[in-house]
Protein backbone atom coordinates (compact mmCIF):
# COMPACT_ATOMS: atom_id res chain seq x y z
CA UNK A 1 0.00 0.00 0.00
CA UNK A 2 1.09 3.46 -0.72
CA UNK A 3 1.36 4.97 3.04
CA UNK A 4 4.89 6.65 3.85
CA UNK A 5 5.29 5.43 7.55
CA UNK A 6 7.88 7.82 9.68
CA UNK A 7 9.68 6.33 12.69
CA UNK A 8 7.45 4.98 15.75
CA UNK A 9 4.44 5.02 13.44
CA UNK A 10 2.34 1.79 12.62
CA UNK A 11 -0.61 1.54 10.47
CA UNK A 12 -3.93 0.77 11.60
CA UNK A 13 -6.93 -1.22 9.96
CA UNK A 14 -9.90 1.40 10.23
CA UNK A 15 -11.81 -2.12 9.47
CA UNK A 16 -13.97 0.08 7.20
CA UNK A 17 -13.93 -0.47 3.85
CA UNK A 18 -10.93 -1.08 3.46
CA UNK A 19 -9.35 2.32 4.98
CA UNK A 20 -6.19 2.36 6.71
CA UNK A 21 -4.88 5.32 9.47
CA UNK A 22 -1.07 6.54 10.54
CA UNK A 23 -0.92 6.39 14.06
CA UNK A 24 1.47 6.56 16.72
CA UNK A 25 1.89 6.24 20.14
CA UNK A 26 3.50 9.12 20.81
CA UNK A 27 0.91 11.38 19.94
CA UNK A 28 -3.08 11.06 20.62
CA UNK A 29 -4.77 8.36 18.75
CA UNK A 30 -8.31 7.78 17.47
CA UNK A 31 -10.88 6.79 20.21
CA UNK A 32 -14.51 5.55 19.82
CA UNK A 33 -15.56 9.23 20.15
CA UNK A 34 -14.12 10.21 16.63
CA UNK A 35 -15.55 7.05 15.64
CA UNK A 36 -18.81 7.76 16.84
CA UNK A 37 -19.01 11.56 15.93
CA UNK A 38 -18.06 10.50 12.11
CA UNK A 39 -21.06 8.49 12.38
CA UNK A 40 -23.40 10.41 13.78
CA UNK A 41 -23.29 14.13 11.75
CA UNK A 42 -25.78 14.13 9.08
CA UNK A 43 -24.15 14.24 5.63
CA UNK A 44 -25.40 14.68 2.02
CA UNK A 45 -23.75 13.85 -0.88
CA UNK A 46 -22.23 16.80 -2.42
CA UNK A 47 -21.71 18.46 1.15
CA UNK A 48 -18.67 20.72 1.53
CA UNK A 49 -17.16 19.60 5.04
CA UNK A 50 -15.03 20.70 7.71
CA UNK A 51 -13.51 19.12 10.68
CA UNK A 52 -12.01 21.20 13.11
CA UNK A 53 -8.85 20.41 15.34
CA UNK A 54 -8.82 17.18 12.60
CA UNK A 55 -5.66 15.48 14.94
CA UNK A 56 -4.50 12.14 12.49
CA UNK A 57 -7.26 12.83 10.50
CA UNK A 58 -9.47 10.33 11.04
CA UNK A 59 -12.65 12.23 10.97
CA UNK A 60 -12.55 13.12 7.44
CA UNK A 61 -10.99 9.76 6.60
CA UNK A 62 -14.65 7.79 7.92
CA UNK A 63 -16.88 10.59 7.06
CA UNK A 64 -16.16 9.48 3.35
CA UNK A 65 -17.86 6.01 4.14
CA UNK A 66 -20.83 7.57 5.33
CA UNK A 67 -22.36 8.52 1.74
CA UNK A 68 -22.83 6.34 -1.96
CA UNK A 69 -22.33 9.32 -3.50
CA UNK A 70 -18.97 11.39 -2.56
CA UNK A 71 -18.67 14.81 -0.64
CA UNK A 72 -17.91 17.75 -2.37
CA UNK A 73 -14.42 18.98 0.02
CA UNK A 74 -13.97 17.85 3.64
CA UNK A 75 -11.22 19.86 4.95
CA UNK A 76 -9.57 19.00 8.32
CA UNK A 77 -7.99 21.62 10.34
CA UNK A 78 -5.24 20.87 12.62
CA UNK A 79 -2.57 22.74 14.46
CA UNK A 80 0.12 20.34 15.38
CA UNK A 81 2.51 20.17 12.28
CA UNK A 82 3.15 16.44 13.38
CA UNK A 83 -0.46 15.52 13.56
CA UNK A 84 -1.19 17.17 10.13
CA UNK A 85 1.20 15.36 8.78
CA UNK A 86 0.26 11.93 9.56
CA UNK A 87 -3.08 12.56 8.44
CA UNK A 88 -1.99 14.08 4.84
CA UNK A 89 -0.29 11.00 4.64
CA UNK A 90 -3.03 8.87 6.13
CA UNK A 91 -5.30 10.62 3.19
CA UNK A 92 -2.87 10.03 0.31
CA UNK A 93 -2.27 6.19 1.21
CA UNK A 94 -6.15 5.59 1.30
CA UNK A 95 -6.33 7.72 -2.23
CA UNK A 96 -8.31 10.35 -0.73
CA UNK A 97 -6.80 13.23 -1.56
CA UNK A 98 -9.17 13.85 -4.47
CA UNK A 99 -11.87 14.52 -1.50
CA UNK A 100 -9.61 15.45 1.35
CA UNK A 101 -7.60 18.76 2.15
CA UNK A 102 -5.36 18.62 5.57
CA UNK A 103 -4.57 22.30 6.63
CA UNK A 104 -2.33 23.25 8.95
CA UNK A 105 -3.88 26.11 10.98
CA UNK A 106 -5.39 27.28 14.34
CA UNK A 107 -9.06 26.95 14.07
CA UNK A 108 -9.20 29.95 15.99
CA UNK A 109 -8.23 32.20 12.78
CA UNK A 110 -10.84 29.76 10.38
CA UNK A 111 -12.37 32.85 9.03
CA UNK A 112 -9.81 34.00 8.06
CA UNK A 113 -8.18 30.88 6.50
CA UNK A 114 -11.47 30.12 4.67
CA UNK A 115 -14.26 32.62 5.03
CA UNK A 116 -16.92 32.86 7.42
CA UNK A 117 -20.06 30.17 6.87
CA UNK A 118 -18.62 28.25 3.56
CA UNK A 119 -19.70 24.82 4.78
CA UNK A 120 -22.88 22.32 5.23
CA UNK A 121 -21.29 20.55 8.07
CA UNK A 122 -18.45 21.25 10.52
CA UNK A 123 -17.58 18.18 12.96
CA UNK A 124 -15.18 18.53 16.12
CA UNK A 125 -14.15 16.41 18.17
CA UNK A 126 -12.25 19.00 20.87
CA UNK A 127 -10.02 18.88 23.66
CA UNK A 128 -12.03 17.30 26.30
CA UNK A 129 -10.15 18.36 29.88
CA UNK A 130 -9.59 21.91 31.18
CA UNK A 131 -5.97 22.61 31.52
CA UNK A 132 -4.72 21.41 34.99
CA UNK A 133 -6.42 18.30 34.72
CA UNK A 134 -5.62 14.81 33.28
CA UNK A 135 -1.79 13.64 33.23
CA UNK A 136 0.62 16.57 32.98
CA UNK A 137 3.40 13.98 32.67
CA UNK A 138 1.97 13.36 28.73
CA UNK A 139 3.84 15.09 26.09
CA UNK A 140 3.03 18.21 24.87
CA UNK A 141 1.51 16.65 21.32
CA UNK A 142 -1.05 14.41 23.65
CA UNK A 143 -1.47 17.57 25.91
CA UNK A 144 -2.51 19.50 23.29
CA UNK A 145 -4.99 17.25 21.84
CA UNK A 146 -6.25 16.51 25.53
CA UNK A 147 -6.39 19.64 27.07
CA UNK A 148 -7.58 23.04 26.37
CA UNK A 149 -4.32 24.50 26.07
CA UNK A 150 -4.89 25.77 22.40
CA UNK A 151 -7.95 26.34 22.09
CA UNK A 152 -11.40 25.85 24.70
CA UNK A 153 -14.43 24.83 23.90
CA UNK A 154 -15.99 28.29 23.54
CA UNK A 155 -13.04 28.74 20.79
CA UNK A 156 -13.84 25.46 18.96
CA UNK A 157 -17.54 26.13 19.25
CA UNK A 158 -17.45 29.78 17.84
CA UNK A 159 -15.51 28.72 15.26
CA UNK A 160 -18.09 26.12 14.29
CA UNK A 161 -20.99 28.95 14.44
CA UNK A 162 -18.88 31.01 11.66
CA UNK A 163 -17.61 28.15 9.40
CA UNK A 164 -21.39 26.60 9.01
CA UNK A 165 -23.39 28.17 6.73
CA UNK A 166 -26.83 29.20 7.52
CA UNK A 167 -29.10 26.06 7.79
CA UNK A 168 -25.97 23.65 7.97
CA UNK A 169 -24.81 21.88 10.81
CA UNK A 170 -22.67 21.41 13.25
CA UNK A 171 -21.58 18.09 15.70
CA UNK A 172 -19.62 18.07 18.16
CA UNK A 173 -18.56 14.70 20.90
CA UNK A 174 -17.56 15.48 24.06
CA UNK A 175 -18.20 14.03 27.74
CA UNK A 176 -21.14 14.46 29.43
CA UNK A 177 -19.50 16.75 32.15
CA UNK A 178 -19.78 19.47 29.83
CA UNK A 179 -23.24 18.91 28.16
CA UNK A 180 -24.39 22.67 29.30
CA UNK A 181 -21.47 24.34 28.14
CA UNK A 182 -21.31 22.96 24.95
CA UNK A 183 -25.44 23.31 24.47
CA UNK A 184 -24.82 27.08 26.38
CA UNK A 185 -22.01 27.59 23.78
CA UNK A 186 -23.93 26.52 20.54
CA UNK A 187 -26.63 28.65 21.58
CA UNK A 188 -24.49 31.57 21.84
CA UNK A 189 -22.97 30.87 18.76
CA UNK A 190 -26.12 30.91 16.81
CA UNK A 191 -25.78 26.90 16.45
CA UNK A 192 -28.91 25.48 17.73
CA UNK A 193 -29.02 22.11 19.21
CA UNK A 194 -31.52 19.61 17.16
CA UNK A 195 -30.32 16.41 17.94
CA UNK A 196 -28.33 14.72 21.04
CA UNK A 197 -27.62 10.87 21.83
CA UNK A 198 -25.82 9.34 24.92
CA UNK A 199 -23.60 6.88 25.04
CA UNK A 200 -23.54 4.62 27.91
CA UNK A 201 -20.95 1.93 28.39
CA UNK A 202 -23.74 -0.54 29.99
CA UNK A 203 -27.32 0.18 30.99
CA UNK A 204 -27.00 0.86 33.98
CA UNK A 205 -24.11 3.02 33.98
CA UNK A 206 -23.75 7.14 33.69
CA UNK A 207 -23.42 7.73 30.06
CA UNK A 208 -19.60 8.12 29.37
CA UNK A 209 -20.00 10.42 25.62
CA UNK A 210 -22.12 13.05 24.70
CA UNK A 211 -23.37 13.77 20.67
CA UNK A 212 -25.08 16.82 19.78
CA UNK A 213 -25.94 18.52 16.21
CA UNK A 214 -26.63 21.95 15.81
CA UNK A 215 -28.35 23.88 12.71
CA UNK A 216 -27.08 27.27 12.10
CA UNK A 217 -29.50 29.74 12.78
CA UNK A 218 -32.61 27.17 13.38
CA UNK A 219 -35.21 27.01 15.65
CA UNK A 220 -35.27 25.68 19.14
CA UNK A 221 -35.98 21.86 18.92
CA UNK A 222 -34.13 19.84 20.48
CA UNK A 223 -34.15 15.54 19.69
CA UNK A 224 -32.92 12.96 22.12
CA UNK A 225 -32.37 10.03 20.71
CA UNK A 226 -32.53 6.23 22.53
CA UNK A 227 -29.89 5.79 24.25
CA UNK A 228 -26.73 4.09 22.87
CA UNK A 229 -25.22 1.69 24.85
CA UNK A 230 -22.22 0.36 24.22
CA UNK A 231 -21.62 -3.04 26.21
CA UNK A 232 -24.19 -5.44 26.32
CA UNK A 233 -24.68 -7.93 29.30
CA UNK A 234 -22.75 -10.66 28.01
CA UNK A 235 -19.66 -8.21 27.57
CA UNK A 236 -19.61 -7.95 24.10
CA UNK A 237 -20.73 -4.64 21.87
CA UNK A 238 -24.27 -4.55 21.07
CA UNK A 239 -24.96 -4.84 17.57
CA UNK A 240 -25.16 -1.31 16.85
CA UNK A 241 -22.24 -0.39 18.04
CA UNK A 242 -20.86 -3.46 16.12
CA UNK A 243 -22.94 -2.03 13.08
CA UNK A 244 -20.88 1.55 13.50
CA UNK A 245 -17.94 0.11 13.57
CA UNK A 246 -18.19 -2.42 10.85
CA UNK A 247 -20.73 -0.74 8.39
CA UNK A 248 -20.08 2.66 7.71
CA UNK A 249 -23.40 3.46 6.99
CA UNK A 250 -25.77 6.22 9.75
CA UNK A 251 -27.69 5.02 12.66
CA UNK A 252 -29.96 8.32 10.68
CA UNK A 253 -31.35 7.35 7.36
CA UNK A 254 -30.02 4.64 4.62
CA UNK A 255 -27.07 4.93 3.07
CA UNK A 256 -27.55 7.88 0.59
CA UNK B 1 -60.52 11.24 56.95
CA UNK B 2 -60.43 14.78 56.85
CA UNK B 3 -60.64 15.77 53.35
CA UNK B 4 -63.03 18.37 51.93
CA UNK B 5 -63.98 17.66 48.34
CA UNK B 6 -65.57 19.83 46.20
CA UNK B 7 -68.51 19.31 43.48
CA UNK B 8 -66.45 16.89 40.81
CA UNK B 9 -63.57 16.29 43.26
CA UNK B 10 -62.39 13.10 43.80
CA UNK B 11 -59.92 11.44 45.96
CA UNK B 12 -56.60 9.98 44.99
CA UNK B 13 -54.72 7.30 46.80
CA UNK B 14 -50.76 8.71 46.45
CA UNK B 15 -49.74 5.16 47.18
CA UNK B 16 -46.99 6.38 49.07
CA UNK B 17 -47.11 6.73 52.98
CA UNK B 18 -51.17 6.89 53.11
CA UNK B 19 -50.98 10.26 51.30
CA UNK B 20 -53.88 11.46 49.05
CA UNK B 21 -54.45 13.74 47.05
CA UNK B 22 -57.63 15.92 45.63
CA UNK B 23 -57.65 16.08 41.97
CA UNK B 24 -60.39 16.86 39.51
CA UNK B 25 -61.42 16.15 35.99
CA UNK B 26 -61.82 19.60 35.34
CA UNK B 27 -58.50 20.90 35.65
CA UNK B 28 -54.71 19.34 35.33
CA UNK B 29 -54.04 16.25 37.41
CA UNK B 30 -50.61 15.18 38.36
CA UNK B 31 -48.46 12.85 35.91
CA UNK B 32 -45.51 11.05 36.34
CA UNK B 33 -43.44 14.00 35.82
CA UNK B 34 -44.21 15.49 39.13
CA UNK B 35 -43.72 11.96 41.19
CA UNK B 36 -40.10 11.96 39.45
CA UNK B 37 -39.34 15.23 40.02
CA UNK B 38 -40.23 14.83 43.55
CA UNK B 39 -38.31 12.06 43.93
CA UNK B 40 -34.84 13.25 42.14
CA UNK B 41 -34.80 16.81 43.62
CA UNK B 42 -32.29 16.71 46.55
CA UNK B 43 -33.83 17.11 49.82
CA UNK B 44 -31.66 17.57 53.65
CA UNK B 45 -33.77 17.41 56.76
CA UNK B 46 -34.47 20.96 57.30
CA UNK B 47 -34.32 22.98 54.08
CA UNK B 48 -36.69 25.56 53.07
CA UNK B 49 -38.19 24.12 49.74
CA UNK B 50 -39.81 26.41 47.10
CA UNK B 51 -42.55 24.42 44.60
CA UNK B 52 -43.10 27.18 41.99
CA UNK B 53 -46.41 26.30 39.89
CA UNK B 54 -47.66 23.97 42.40
CA UNK B 55 -50.83 22.81 40.79
CA UNK B 56 -52.84 20.59 42.96
CA UNK B 57 -49.61 20.27 45.53
CA UNK B 58 -48.53 17.08 44.59
CA UNK B 59 -44.54 17.71 45.31
CA UNK B 60 -44.80 19.25 48.17
CA UNK B 61 -46.85 16.48 49.66
CA UNK B 62 -44.69 13.88 48.14
CA UNK B 63 -41.46 15.91 48.84
CA UNK B 64 -42.46 15.32 52.80
CA UNK B 65 -41.87 11.70 52.04
CA UNK B 66 -38.32 11.84 51.27
CA UNK B 67 -36.81 12.66 54.38
CA UNK B 68 -36.65 10.90 57.96
CA UNK B 69 -36.39 14.35 59.63
CA UNK B 70 -38.88 16.91 58.70
CA UNK B 71 -37.90 19.52 56.18
CA UNK B 72 -38.03 22.96 57.72
CA UNK B 73 -40.85 24.50 55.30
CA UNK B 74 -42.68 23.96 52.02
CA UNK B 75 -44.14 26.59 50.19
CA UNK B 76 -46.14 25.72 46.97
CA UNK B 77 -46.82 28.94 44.46
CA UNK B 78 -49.92 28.60 42.29
CA UNK B 79 -51.24 30.70 40.26
CA UNK B 80 -54.73 29.87 39.63
CA UNK B 81 -57.24 30.13 42.76
CA UNK B 82 -59.31 26.64 41.98
CA UNK B 83 -55.73 24.67 42.08
CA UNK B 84 -54.37 26.86 45.41
CA UNK B 85 -57.66 25.86 47.10
CA UNK B 86 -57.79 22.17 45.95
CA UNK B 87 -54.26 21.75 47.29
CA UNK B 88 -54.45 24.19 50.69
CA UNK B 89 -57.76 20.75 51.40
CA UNK B 90 -55.33 18.13 50.17
CA UNK B 91 -52.34 19.63 52.66
CA UNK B 92 -54.87 19.67 55.48
CA UNK B 93 -56.70 16.45 54.70
CA UNK B 94 -53.06 14.88 54.94
CA UNK B 95 -52.61 16.83 58.37
CA UNK B 96 -49.11 18.36 56.38
CA UNK B 97 -50.21 22.13 57.24
CA UNK B 98 -47.88 22.99 59.98
CA UNK B 99 -44.98 21.77 56.89
CA UNK B 100 -46.36 23.35 53.94
CA UNK B 101 -48.04 26.38 53.05
CA UNK B 102 -49.96 27.20 49.47
CA UNK B 103 -49.56 30.32 48.29
CA UNK B 104 -51.87 31.91 45.31
CA UNK B 105 -49.56 34.52 43.52
CA UNK B 106 -48.01 34.72 40.26
CA UNK B 107 -44.12 33.42 40.33
CA UNK B 108 -43.32 36.29 38.13
CA UNK B 109 -43.67 38.30 41.74
CA UNK B 110 -41.74 35.55 43.58
CA UNK B 111 -39.37 38.17 44.91
CA UNK B 112 -41.82 40.47 46.26
CA UNK B 113 -43.45 37.60 47.63
CA UNK B 114 -40.97 35.97 49.45
CA UNK B 115 -37.69 38.03 49.22
CA UNK B 116 -34.64 36.86 47.24
CA UNK B 117 -32.42 33.89 48.11
CA UNK B 118 -34.27 32.53 50.88
CA UNK B 119 -34.65 28.88 49.79
CA UNK B 120 -32.11 25.92 49.85
CA UNK B 121 -34.12 23.82 47.35
CA UNK B 122 -36.82 25.41 44.58
CA UNK B 123 -38.88 22.54 42.55
CA UNK B 124 -40.38 23.39 39.31
CA UNK B 125 -42.84 21.52 36.98
CA UNK B 126 -43.42 24.21 34.41
CA UNK B 127 -45.73 24.66 31.60
CA UNK B 128 -44.58 22.37 28.98
CA UNK B 129 -46.06 23.58 25.86
CA UNK B 130 -45.71 27.33 24.09
CA UNK B 131 -48.71 29.11 23.63
CA UNK B 132 -50.27 27.92 20.30
CA UNK B 133 -49.48 24.10 20.43
CA UNK B 134 -51.94 21.56 21.76
CA UNK B 135 -55.77 20.86 22.54
CA UNK B 136 -57.17 25.04 21.79
CA UNK B 137 -60.08 23.08 23.17
CA UNK B 138 -59.25 22.28 26.70
CA UNK B 139 -60.20 24.35 29.35
CA UNK B 140 -58.58 27.72 30.76
CA UNK B 141 -57.51 25.71 33.39
CA UNK B 142 -55.86 23.20 31.63
CA UNK B 143 -54.68 25.11 29.31
CA UNK B 144 -52.79 27.87 31.83
CA UNK B 145 -51.26 24.81 33.66
CA UNK B 146 -49.93 22.97 30.16
CA UNK B 147 -48.86 25.85 27.64
CA UNK B 148 -46.91 28.96 28.98
CA UNK B 149 -49.76 31.53 28.81
CA UNK B 150 -49.12 32.87 32.03
CA UNK B 151 -45.76 31.52 32.37
CA UNK B 152 -42.90 30.95 29.68
CA UNK B 153 -39.90 28.46 30.45
CA UNK B 154 -37.50 32.06 30.80
CA UNK B 155 -39.86 33.11 33.54
CA UNK B 156 -40.08 29.59 35.72
CA UNK B 157 -36.10 29.58 35.76
CA UNK B 158 -35.54 33.53 36.32
CA UNK B 159 -37.72 32.91 39.27
CA UNK B 160 -36.18 29.98 40.78
CA UNK B 161 -32.58 32.00 40.23
CA UNK B 162 -33.90 34.51 42.54
CA UNK B 163 -35.37 32.61 44.97
CA UNK B 164 -32.69 29.57 45.48
CA UNK B 165 -29.87 31.07 48.00
CA UNK B 166 -26.38 30.91 46.79
CA UNK B 167 -24.93 27.04 47.08
CA UNK B 168 -28.67 25.88 46.76
CA UNK B 169 -30.87 23.70 44.76
CA UNK B 170 -33.23 24.40 42.00
CA UNK B 171 -34.63 21.24 40.58
CA UNK B 172 -36.56 21.14 36.80
CA UNK B 173 -38.86 18.48 34.92
CA UNK B 174 -39.04 19.07 31.41
CA UNK B 175 -39.36 17.83 27.87
CA UNK B 176 -36.36 16.60 25.74
CA UNK B 177 -36.87 19.14 23.02
CA UNK B 178 -36.58 21.71 25.64
CA UNK B 179 -33.42 20.73 26.86
CA UNK B 180 -31.65 23.11 25.20
CA UNK B 181 -33.95 25.66 26.33
CA UNK B 182 -34.02 24.50 29.99
CA UNK B 183 -29.61 24.61 30.34
CA UNK B 184 -29.58 27.81 28.72
CA UNK B 185 -31.83 29.96 30.93
CA UNK B 186 -30.29 27.85 33.80
CA UNK B 187 -27.03 29.30 32.96
CA UNK B 188 -28.07 32.93 32.26
CA UNK B 189 -30.30 32.57 35.85
CA UNK B 190 -26.99 31.61 37.58
CA UNK B 191 -27.97 28.16 38.18
CA UNK B 192 -25.54 25.87 37.00
CA UNK B 193 -26.26 22.38 35.83
CA UNK B 194 -25.23 19.67 37.89
CA UNK B 195 -27.25 16.63 37.38
CA UNK B 196 -29.47 15.44 34.52
CA UNK B 197 -31.03 12.07 34.15
CA UNK B 198 -33.21 11.17 31.16
CA UNK B 199 -35.92 9.07 31.23
CA UNK B 200 -36.64 6.85 28.80
CA UNK B 201 -40.66 4.93 28.02
CA UNK B 202 -38.17 1.71 26.80
CA UNK B 203 -34.94 1.48 26.35
CA UNK B 204 -35.22 1.48 22.42
CA UNK B 205 -37.06 4.62 22.73
CA UNK B 206 -36.47 8.11 22.87
CA UNK B 207 -36.72 9.74 26.33
CA UNK B 208 -39.95 11.33 26.85
CA UNK B 209 -38.64 13.20 30.52
CA UNK B 210 -35.93 15.08 31.79
CA UNK B 211 -34.84 16.08 35.53
CA UNK B 212 -32.29 18.52 35.71
CA UNK B 213 -30.98 19.74 38.98
CA UNK B 214 -29.02 23.05 39.67
CA UNK B 215 -26.66 24.57 42.15
CA UNK B 216 -27.13 28.74 42.62
CA UNK B 217 -23.45 30.23 41.65
CA UNK B 218 -21.91 26.56 41.12
CA UNK B 219 -19.12 25.52 39.12
CA UNK B 220 -19.92 23.84 35.70
CA UNK B 221 -19.69 20.14 35.93
CA UNK B 222 -22.42 17.96 35.57
CA UNK B 223 -22.63 14.48 36.06
CA UNK B 224 -25.65 12.63 33.78
CA UNK B 225 -27.10 9.89 35.36
CA UNK B 226 -27.60 6.00 34.01
CA UNK B 227 -31.15 6.43 31.92
CA UNK B 228 -34.21 5.39 33.83
CA UNK B 229 -36.35 3.07 31.63
CA UNK B 230 -40.11 3.28 32.05
CA UNK B 231 -41.17 0.02 31.07
CA UNK B 232 -39.53 -3.69 30.79
CA UNK B 233 -39.93 -5.75 28.17
CA UNK B 234 -42.09 -7.03 30.17
CA UNK B 235 -44.50 -3.95 29.54
CA UNK B 236 -44.51 -3.81 33.23
CA UNK B 237 -42.77 -0.96 35.00
CA UNK B 238 -39.25 -1.56 35.95
CA UNK B 239 -38.06 -1.63 39.61
CA UNK B 240 -36.75 1.04 39.46
CA UNK B 241 -40.08 2.92 38.89
CA UNK B 242 -41.64 0.66 41.19
CA UNK B 243 -39.78 1.76 43.98
CA UNK B 244 -40.00 5.46 42.74
CA UNK B 245 -44.08 5.12 43.14
CA UNK B 246 -44.39 3.14 46.59
CA UNK B 247 -40.94 3.90 47.96
CA UNK B 248 -40.63 7.45 48.61
CA UNK B 249 -37.06 7.80 49.22
CA UNK B 250 -34.64 9.04 46.57
CA UNK B 251 -32.54 7.65 43.97
CA UNK B 252 -29.98 9.42 45.64
CA UNK B 253 -28.78 8.07 48.65
CA UNK B 254 -30.37 7.00 51.53
CA UNK B 255 -33.91 8.23 53.37
CA UNK B 256 -31.90 10.65 56.14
Amino acid sequence: MGFQLKLGERLDDLMTKGLYLIQSEEVFSFSMDAVLLAHYASVRPNDRVLDLGTGNGVIPILLTTRTRYPLKRIVGLELQERLADMARRSVEGNKLDDLIDIVRGDLREAVSLFGAGQFDLVTCNPPYLPVGQGDPNANEHVRIARHEMTCTLHDAVKAAGQMTKSGGKAAFVHRPDRLADLLYEMRCAKLEPKRMRLVYPRISQKPSIILVEAIKNGKPDLKIDPPLIVYGEDGKWTEEVEAIYNGGSGSHGEEI
